[in-house]
Formats: structure tokens, sequence, C-alpha cells
């Protein structure tokens, strides 16, 4: 095996905003928990550094596949005052990207001694696969209840550990998932094109599913925006056996690739009237599920108010998408309609029936991908997708 | 048995405002679905009038107690133009009153009928009763599927049809509760005081539980305003396993009613700091049931936010309270934290298991009455509860 | 319109079996909660009777398919003794049938007149319908909760009411569902081939999803017994998600249509063995449902606890099959493993559902017939299907 | 510190019965998954040993209460043959003793670190705890699921690692929970006594609320067995809501704790009829939930059927008592009545809420202590607690 190693890092300068301090979890220079209030200047590079070491439970994993999350846009994009455009938590130097896939090339003796004892064995060298980007402490209250992504000391690959734009990458055993099933239906190296879309995938399987628990079948839902989360929630909802779904989304690269993942209608808001479309296409009714999948509550709730009104009752809106932050919710239709408002974020524990589905062929996640580049192109490609709303996935290929 | 009969009755003039046409359900002179769109100068009247007839499943009670609420209170009331302070269904002429207990002084043959054939004899001449408020349709695609109080047709027991502030009234077998196994605990008269606060506790139980899904025993709740719907909710939520329970209410015999119903803390906001009181109170991690039940979501959602964003994951909104219409919701906090905002009105199905939790003891809804008053003091106390709200239950006896 | 019509009536004969007395909903000669304690010599005639009359919340149905259910063959049965092998609800002298379509000829006027004042004209002249077979009596203190399918005097069309194996029925408004939403997918006489089975897929949505309450999309499941309902359970399984449905069933006719309707894979038992199918095919894990369709209880529970035993936790037994009354279930592996058991007939209250999958394309129940008769061939086929277990659905076209 | 400490320990003798292999699990003459199938001659021994070193994430604990569980009792047992009665993980030379309080003597040093990165400091030296026995792997596809009572390689303190019968005890942070919010309720020593008894209240949580759903606030429960999971079950239904709650139990000690722990009635199953109790004290319409915590299923299950017969539909048992392993099930009943069975078992994930009920007063688990004794008292107390069925807890005081 080479000894070092190709990986895309973001560099960050240290310059907390007036009347930031940094808190417990915030450690000077390092690792803030709302990016953009503490770092300015992000720059990319690609540097060349030696291969990662592996604990006991760890696995060393040769990258295969890595696709751009709107995250890694905004985490090396800045905004008039220099500051990166990303909130969340990000720290100084990491190796950026987490949607992947990858083959495990070298494990930790944790996890032969693991599989030995309970005569499991599901990763060995060779195996394919991902990894999720939370990286919770496994120790406090929350991750006791098993509840993850609600760790009080949570990690992300890719934000504030190194990532997956790189030739191989590190992660726990806690947080590895064997790809093997898909073996079966995307032979060679498309298993790893599908593979490195999981992640968005589970993300929208905890919002839709173990949050807002699901439709009853025969449901309609309506998607807002078709980017990666939309586009994977269209996916799942086709799946779950909703009767119609339709898409709402400014580009038609975008609307194409939502009818191909199972949208029974796509409209651009400009050229179409939201609340008409939808209550045209339900029959008057309405959608049971509104998800939010474009940051864009604020300018949307008027009318998901509209149509809880002149709904059916017991309509969601699933919030997803950050962006525009406040909604102007009216209470009293609320009361009338037994509509119900919920948020999700994180993808813990949802995985392995993820990659069921996505091996079954019930999603084909690689309809996403309308762009294959490798890992120099990444820094300009982050640049691009600023201003281009209308690609599908970006995937580097290794 | 007597020819005639004593009743309080609403009578008002139709005057649409601006902008208001009747739709479908409207009935110029008789009917509105939004009261105070149509409704004005509305005027309480006693009247004395014939005894009601009684169709083949219907049964004519003699009424034993009826609390006044605040829906009544606001029907009489009118704003600056003149028009009722009401805004949802209400009918012209009508005997108002819904929270009621009686016995039933003759039944129709249907009941008898359906009884001989199913063998079980739950109501006979004497038997203590209440109604549900909501008389729904029965034959509405709603209806079919069992969710009554999403009716489309619904009328409501004294605000379209004839309620129960008079000496008889009228119910279907459909909506008619037994109160019999409040016998043990409740003897004599004092049945028809608990009885007639079953109604509250209804709704109560349908939000929190039924649309809500309750909460998991030992967290943490508050409850927002000490009207009988509050205070439902303490008792309730008590009940079911808070292990703390919070009330936020200016009127110090509200507060007190709160704690003998069990809330462990009472507090006046404008004596101390909402969040505050709830974070001290919960240990930092804020509550998992907030109820709204005083109609100002408007003033109360910052704090809410506040809470959900310092407190643990998962907290949820519940809507009951009738009152500001808006609440400007941080979608970052819901997506965050997986919080949830949800509204509920009405009370089907949920009966029998009310009843049952009186009769028990496990709540004692005698304990929010402060006052009993005659028929003939009604249209008095209903000017008297425009401002007056240091009462808990207002409650007729006949 | 003609005067009079064609139906299949089936005529019994009152003969308690010893030790059976009537009880309050027994009515001798006419009626029996469990038709094999008390009727015998079941004698199937086609009639010429009087086109039915309508009261005025009812609507008068042309007939245009009715399928054969099993429930019809055994009624129309014997055993050794004379008496009907059908165990439930059973008047003499009615028509049978009840899983059918229709259209609209005439409609009471309270059906017109809860229109007008709704505002939704849902029904009319012409309209194609179906209508649910239990017909709950709405007055209960079941039906009171919207439990219709728990009713204490509920009837049945087509077993203690007139049914549909006639060129029209009648049925009430609360009991009738309009097709109308079919017409896109389903042109012309194919709406009402798709209509007829509406009935068996709602049985299986309240079964999978209502009470047992579905499965996580990624699940597998088995599904026993390859008849109306285990085929309608594959479809509705493989609708919601389910990454594997496995079908169980000696009939290669029945396999097929299983595979046609998205069995991922069909065996016969006696060929393959049940335990290594299900292992093999889940890799391991085993399934989360188990449907159990054919009505073998006792026969199939030793491999159920051993697959409980042997997968992963928290699978579910969902038995909707009659047949073999008991199951020796070891309950050691239910606390081992978190298994669940559960229990389901009837269908009110999900048909608006099913109906929005089938007219969407999600579910295909054509798929299930095998042969379309006419009414007058139905005596022989009663007769027939007593031993013929290759038949999908056999479907009556007027 | 002392150096050496006390501790009641279990040798046993390695003799796999005929037919039974170890498995990959299993390691010869330490530890077996199946107590019973391998381990012959318990031994009871109090010895004297070095106290416990601690690894980065674990504490050290005082023990200060240790209540003895029927397992306890079981594991020492031997049957005719000579192999203990125990049949689940036990290794050999373990101390046993899991139902534990005490205080933090010293604490690793990665628990300080994570508590100063968080800023959340839960605990010091001094601090009281209790800790689950459940001791997940944390690296299994089940762990990574948060279903940590599904680890495919648990193991157990107090059966496979050194449990707290001991002066001193050690626990991964990932295990220990605070006691801290009982100091107000307990004082001074008290505290350890109801502390102790958390560990059966979060199995009852788990089954009953977790795995089960609960009940609807005003459903009556039947608890079948007055031992500790039988009375915790007893005062976890009474305080989510149970309406009526009855003990069925042999022992009239038992029964006036079931009494002081809310049952509404307790009753010896020989002297009056459990059917007649149960359909006489729920008003004829049957209990909503069975909590079967006897483990005599096979004997109980007839009349568990016949209630769910003739009582209402949607009734579940709940399987948490070990012992008798088969149960005759009916399955027409629970297809006509959609009843559920469900088991299980383990407490993961619960800990929190069930600590502050017991903060709260809500369950005062001290009522189940009929007696103190000393950690020298335990090898006798194990012999006679073998055949003496009339004592609650036996609580060893320190």
């Amino acid at each position: 095996m080479q000894e070092t190693m190709k990986a895309v890092k973001l560099f960050l300068d240290w310059a907390p905003r007036e009347g930031y301090q940094p808190g417990p979890r915030e450690v000077k220079g390092k690792r803030a928990q709302e990016g953009n209030k503490f770092w300015r200047n992000p720059q990319v590079k690609i540097v060349q550094e030696p291969l990662p070491e592996i604990g006991p439970t760890e696995a060393l994993i040769k990258v295969k596949a890595c696709s751009i999350c709107g995250s890694d846009v905004l985490m090396a994009d800045s905004d008039e005052a220099g500051y990166t455009r990303y909130g969340y938590l990000m720290s100084n130097g990491v190796t950026i990207g987490h949607e992947f896939s990858g083959e495990i090339v070298a494990m930790g003796e944790g996890i032969e001694e693991l599989q030995r004892r309970t005569g499991q064995e599901i990763f060995r060298i060779g195996t394919p696969v991902t990894a999720q980007c939370v990286v919770n402490c496994g120790l406090c209250e929350k991750c006791k209840e098993g509840k993850f992504d609600e760790c009080w000391l949570t990690e992300e690959r890719g934000f504030s550990l190194d990532g997956t734009m790189a030739e191989y990458a590190v992660a726990d055993l806690r947080h590895i998932y064997s790809l093997g099933e898909l073996r079966e239906k995307y032979p060679g190296e498309e298993l790893f094109l599908a593979g490195a879309l999981i992640e968005p995938l589970a993300g929208v399987y905890k919002a839709l599913i173990e949050v807002a628990g699901g439709l009853k079948p025969g449901d309609s839902a309506v998607v807002i925006g078709g980017g990666a989360i939309g586009l994977s929630g269209i996916a799942l909802l086709k799946t779950i056996g909703a009767s119609t779904v339709i898409l709402c989304e400014f580009s038609s690269q975008r609307r194409e690739i939502g009818m191909a993942l199972g949208a029974d209608y796509a409209f651009d808001p400009r050229e179409e009237n939201f609340t008409e479309v939808v209550l045209r296409l339900t029959g008057g009714v309405g959608a049971k599920v509104y998800f939010e999948a474009a940051g864009v509550a604020t300018t949307v709730y008027p009318d998901i108010d509209y149509l809880f009104k002149a709904g059916e009752a017991g309509s969601k809106l699933v919030l997803m998408g950050h962006g525009e932050e406040y909604a102007t919710v009216r209470t009293e239709t609320l009361i009338g309609k037994y509509n119900v408002i919920v948020g999700s974020h994180g993808h813990s524990g949802v995985w392995r029936n993820v990659i069921k589905m996505v091996a079954a062929g019930l999603i084909d996640p690689r309809k996403m991908i309308t762009r294959k580049i490798t890992l120099d192109e990444v820094p300009q490609w982050l640049t691009t997708l600023r201003t281009n709303k209308e690609e599908g996935k970006v995937m580097i290929v290794f």
C-alpha cells in the first residue's frame, strides 16, 4: 500500500464574530459548533499526507466514490464579511467529504476479535462499505438511550474529523456499514456509486419514517426542492406507498430526475401555482405529507397553511432543509385540522434498512448522479456549485 | 312531566361582514360556520318553551347540571362593531350550553330495540348521562372513517342545535354516554357535578392522548393557561405519569385549583420568568410537552422556542387554546431538536375512557368548580365572565 | 328499469347443534352468529325477485362485477353432519356475494340533501361504486368510538343481509365508496374488475397497516397462503417498501400470480424447506412480518417459532386466515425476541386509501383474476372451488 | 480506601449436557449462554479479594444497597441432575448481584474529560448512582441501531461479569445512571434503598411502555404474579392512568404490597375465580393489558383466552415471566378481537425516565422491601428464597 495519499482539506481562520464566546465544546483555532460564527476565509487545498493510522476497532477504507454535498459547498463559500456560510459544527484543517463508499483495506484487531466471538463475519479485507458521518461519543446520556444523533459531544466526519474526499479514510466499527448486499444488483464499480448515496437517503429515511412516522399507503405527498434530500424523499415516499408524489422545483434537470425517481408530477413554481397544482392532483384533499427540502420554509409556509386549511385533516409538514429560518404559523389552522409540523436531521440507526432498500432495487440512487469528476476537480466544482442549481449529484470517482 | 320548560337562548342578527358570502353550509338568518363573520347583536334570553320531542334513537334528558364554557361567554359577547366574538359554527335562536349531565326521562323505541337485540342494557329511564356536543352527520366520507370530529356537516349541541342550559335536552344515542360508573365515588347529586365536566376533559384527552400521543412516563410537562382546558390538562398529564407539571397562569385562584389537581408548581408569568422556571424545575432539560390552553400562542412562542432549543430533543407543543392566531416558528430549532407542533379540537371517541378515569377517582373534575348558580343567573354570569378571569368553573345546578 | 332481477340465494335449515342455545343476537330460523352451530343443509338457488327498495340514505346499485370469496364457498358447503362449514354470522334466504362493484342507478333523497348541504357531490346516477360488507349499527358503544368492525350488532352484506350476487344491490351511504378515481387507469369495464377486488385489499390493509402497524421500509416479509388474502398481502407489502416478499403456497398458478403481484420468491413448502428458504433469502435475519393467510396456524407455528428465534428481534406474526384454530406458542421466544402475535378481521375505515392505491396503479388487483363467469354459473363454481385450490379470483361479470 | 473487599461469588463446574456443544459465544469453563445446559454444582462463597481496577471510562462504586433477584436464587439452585436452574448467560467465578445502588469513589480520566468538554458535570466523587446490568458491546449491528438489549455479544453484570453483591463494584460510564434527583424525596440512606430497585422497574417500563405501547388512560389492567416484576408492574400501570389494576397472587404479603403500590384489588386465584374477578371488576369488558409476571403462561393462558373472547377488542398479553414455556393460543380469538401477544426482557434506554418517576414520588419502590440483611447473610437467604414465596424484596444493606 502506498504511504501517502491525496486529500481535499479545508483551512479556516479563527475570528469569533462580535458577541460570540467559545463554549465548552469550542476549541480556539480548532473547532466551532456554529461555523459561521467563528470561522473566516475558508480555503480548500489538495494536500498529500500520510495514510491515517487505525485504532483497535477502526477500519482503513480505500475510498472509491464520494459525492459533493451542499454542506461542502457552503463550508467552502464565504459571505460578504468573509465568514463561511455553513452554520454548524466545523473544525479547521480537516479533510472534507462524507457521502462515500469504499473497500476495507485494513482492520483493527478489536473488529476481528468481536467477529470471532459472535461468529458473525460481516467485515473483512475487501468488504465494500460506507460509514455514517455522525460520530457520536457513545458515552453521554443521549448515547446511553441509543439516540446517537442527539449526542452531547458528537463529531462529524468531514466536518470536525477527517472525511472522505481522500484516497483513504478511517471509521470506527460503530459507524461502518457493509454494502455487500448491493453486489447482486450493482455489479463492479456501480456498487460504489450507489453506496456513496446511502447517506442522504439515510437522513431522509430518518426524517420521514422514524421522526415523522411515514404515511398511510395511498396518501399523497409533496416534496419542496429537488436537491439530493428532496430527490431522496421522492424515491422513499413513492416506495412506501404514496399514491401521488409531487415535486416543486425550479430546475428542469432536477425535475426530470425527480420523475425518474418516481414523482408523479414535477413543476416549476414560477410557472404553475403551487396550491392549485397540489389541490388539482390530490382531488382537492391536499397532501398528507409536505416535505420541505429546499430551505425555503419562510417563503412556502403561507401556501402550506392554505393547503392545510383547504385540505383534509391530519397533514404533516416535515422540515429538513436548512436556509430560511422562520415560518409564520397560523395556529388556528393546526387546531382545526390536527396538522403537525416537525423537523429532523441526522441519520443514525437506519442504515441497514436503507441499504436493504437499495440492494433490493426499490430505490436506485444512481439516478441522482449527473456528473462524475476526479478528486483534483473538487475545488473547482465547490465553486461552480455555489451558483449551479441544475446538477443532481456530482460524484468523485477514484 | 311538565309540558313546558325554561331555556337560555341566544338570538342573533344576520349581517354578513363585507367580503363574506354564505357558502353551502350557511343558511341565511339561521346558521353560520364562522359566527363572527355573519352574526351581530347577540342577545341572551330566558324563554319558556314546549318540551322537545324525541326521535326513535333519541333520549329526553332532564338536565341536572351544566357549566358555563368560555365559548358561551364569547358567543354572547360582541366586539366594537357589534359582532359576536365567537368565530365558529353558530345558529340563531338555539339554546346554548353543552357541558352538562342529567337523567334519562324518555327514550325512543330504537334505543330499546337495539338494547334488546344486543342484550346490553346500558340506558334506561333514570340512567345518569352526559352527551358530546359534536353532532356528526354519520354519513360523510370522514364519518365513514370514524373521524367524527372531522365531519363535513357537523352540528354542535349548544351552538347550532339546542343545547343544555335548559330544564330538558335531547340527544341521539350516537352521542350519549352513561355516567352510571360514577355512582360509587360520587354519591347523589355529586355525580352530576362531575359528570357535567366530562366534556372539557374529553377534549383534552383527545388532544394530549389521541392527537399528541401522550408522553413517556417520567417526562415533564408545562401547561399554559389555567382555564378549564388547562386545568383538565394538568389533571390528565399528572395521571399519566408526568414527573413534573408546571402551570403558568395569572390568576391565583386558578393556580390554586391547578395545584389541587396535581400541578407540581404554578406561577404567575408576570412575577417569575417563564423559561427560567421551566429550566429550573426540569433540571435544565425542559419539558417534553407544552400544552397551550390560553390562546396566547403568539405571545408565548418565543419562550417555547427558547426552551425547545435549550432543552432536550423531542419536545412537543400541543395547541388547543383559541385566541392569538400566529406563532413565528424558528424552523431550525425544530430541525435541530425534532420538535413537534400540533393542534387539536373536538372530543369524539374518547368518552368512555374519560368516564372510567373520573369514576376511578384518578381525576376529580369537581375541583374546578368555584361557583354554583341557577339557570336564571346565567345571563348575568355570561356578562361577568367577560372580565372575571379568576373563576374556575361556574356550574348551573337544577 | 326492469322490475325483477336475478339473485343467488342461500337457503338453510335451522337445527341448533346440541349445547347451542340462541342468544340475544340469534333469531330462530333467520339469523345465527356462528353459522355452523345452527344451520344445516345449505342450498344455493338462483331466484327471480323484485328489485329492492331504497331508503332515504341508500343507493340502488346495478352490479357489474362480483367475485367469489372463500366464505361463499364455505357457506354453501356442508360437513359430514350436514352443517354449513362457515362459522360466522349467517342468515337464511339472503343473497350471497360481497366483493363487488357497480353503478348507482337510484339514490335516496337523504344522499342528495347531504351533498347539497356540504357542497360535495361525490355520488350521482352513474357513479361507479363499491361497498363494504360490514354493515355496522352506528349506534352502539363501539360504533360511537368509530370502531365499526367491533360493532355489537353488525350485519354483513352477503351473509346476514342481501348481498351482491344479483343484478342489483342496495347499500347505505355509510358503506358506499366511489370508484371514480379508477377511471383513468382502468377504462371502460376494466374499472369494475378492479373495483370488485377492493374488498379483500381493504381487509388486508386493515390487518397489515392499521392493526399490525405496517413494517419499516427495507424489512422483509413472508406470506403464508396464496389465496386472495395472501395475494393482496403480497401486493400491499411490496407497495409499502418490503425489500423481500416470500410467498409460501402449494399451487403453482397462485405462486405465479404472487410473483406478478410483486413477490420476490414463491415456493411450494412440499418441495423446499420453509425455514431454510426464509433464512436464505433474508440473509439469516428472518422476516419482520409473517402474514398467515392460509388458515394453517397450527401447522406452521413451529416454523414461525424457529424463525423468531433464529432471526433478529422484533418480528410479527399477523393472523388473518381462518381454519386451524390453535398455535402452540413458545413464550420464551417472544420474551427473548420481542415478537408480536396479532390477529385481524374486518375492513372499515380504510377504503378510500385502498382505492387511491389501486387508482394510482400501485396495486392492480385484476392480476388475481383467473376466470370470468356469469351469474348462472355461480352454483357450479361454488361446488368446484371446494376442491380446486388453483384458481385465483373467479369473477362474475354482468 | 481499603485494599481488599468482601464479595459473594458463584462457582460452577463445566459439564455440558448431552447434545450441547459450545458455540462461538461459549468459553469452556468460563462462560455459557444457556447456564443450565453447561453448568453443574453451583456453589456460593463469600470471598475477600482485591478492589477492582477501573479503566478510563469506568467508575468505582462503593455499594450501599443490593437486593436479591429471583435470578440470583435460580443461579445458586440446582435441579435433580445437579445443574443450575438458571437458563441464560452465566459465567464461572463471578460476583453475583445486579439490583444495586452506591456512591462513586473513583472515576477514570475519560469520564472527566467528557464532562469537561460537554460542560455537563453529572458524575463526581460522592455521586449516588446505579447501573444497568446489560453490558452491551457497543459495536455490533444492533448496538449501532441503539438496540442495546439485542446486542450480539452482551455481557451481564452479576451473571457473566462481576456484579454488585460486594463492597465495591465497577461500571462503565455507558451503563451508569445518577441517582442525584432522588435526594429530595429520599433523604440519607433511604436514597440507596429506592435506588437499588430502579433495575426491576426499568425492565417493567421497557416491557409495558416501550415494547407493549402502554395503555390508554382509563383502561384496566391485570397483573399475574406479585414478585418484584409484577409489583413494579402494578406501580407503573397505576401511574400511567389505569383505572383498575387487579393483582392475581398466592401470597397474602405480596398482595398487601400490591395494594400499597396502587392495585385496586388483589386476590388469591385458589380462592376466587380468575375470569370472574376480572369480568366483575371491569364491568364485563375485560382488561386491556394482561401482564404475565409469574412465569405461568401455560397455566393461565386458557383464562386469558376466555377473557380475550369475552371482553372488548384490542387487549394485550405482555409476557415477562420466565418459567412455563408454552401457551396454547386460540388464533381465532386473536383474529376476532385484534388481541396482541408480545414479550419483553432487558431494560436499556429507559433509566432516566424511571429515575425521574421515582424521584418525583410517583412510585416508591421501597414499599417492596420486606427485609434488610447483611452481605454475610446472602448465602442463607439464597437458600431460603428457593421456597419462601412470601417475601417482597430482600435488601442487602452495607
